[in-house]
């Protein structure tokens, strides 16, 4: 049977085509969410994030080269929720003082699912003995974290208390 | 209009309803992946999981109490999402050497979800003045945190060299 001979390097060319399809996928989103967002600060954020996501996609498009495999996402019905539940946030508390809180929430459930894929990828790409590989995760892990702490910290600073003092 | 009365209030009881919805699912999956997992050390990984997942949703029924609102969740797209691939791997990588593999980075995107969220609710409850349930998320959110880390131990110890080795 065909499956028998699934092994590691195929779930890694799958994630891999899994998280290509979601990045992209975040570079579209990340315009109308810069919009829907209330505050300056917070579409700065957005702005900064899509310049980053444009080049974790080139990484990745790297990634497929090393593999010699085309550059092809694979529908990742992870994202296409997460993002349909940040537009459903965007379109409800659109007007509202609550919708800035609501859109970094959003946002972070986007940046965690990309931090789980990652730090996957990156593992694997270790064991699979893609040093350089794993390097370019790693870089794309790091700024993934690092986006998502200052989410954190937009919303302590700002978003939350704006959203209560309503 | 009444979109204009939204505040912080409802969208962390939108944001409650939406985990406890995932909870539940999580609590009808994890059954299956412990019958689709290879290793033991795995099979026992998702079993602890499962009784650690019903004292999570007793723990939100206490927020539902507290707010004295009924416990009832609200479909949550990115669970559906985030499972529905789990689902995808299990079946796809089902008697191959990298079948724990797959089902432990699936396991870990179900559990970077719910760390995103209780790390929101937690801090929408100190924001909202609830103190003790903030308590209740941070308790739920450190054991999703060292449930992440036990996978990652799991994985690197055997699952992705089971899968290598192939």
């Amino acid at each position: 049977m065909a499956s028998k001979a699934k092994t590691l390097d195929d779930l890694f060319h799958d994630t891999l085509r899994d998280i290509y399809y979601a990045e992209k996928k975040i570079l579209k989103a990340l315009p109308k969410m810069q919009r829907a967002a209330a505050s300056k600060e917070l579409k700065a954020a957005f702005m900064k994030h899509e310049e980053q996501t444009e080049v974790h996609v080139e990484r990745l498009e790297q990634v497929f080269e090393v593999l010699e495999k085309p550059a092809r996402g694979k529908t990742c019905d992870a994202i296409e929720g997460i993002i349909s539940e940040g537009e459903e946030i965007a379109e409800e508390f659109k007007g509202t003082p609550a919708l800035d809180a609501g859109l970094i929430s959003a946002a972070q459930a986007v940046e965690h699912y990309e931090m789980t894929r990652y730090g996957t990828l990156k593992r694997w790409a270790i064991e699979l003995g893609m040093k350089d590989v794993a390097g370019l995760f790693d870089k794309t892990l790091k700024e993934e974290t690092i986006t998502d702490e200052l989410l954190t910290k937009l919303a302590e600073s700002s978003a939350n208390a704006r959203a209560r003092a309503a």
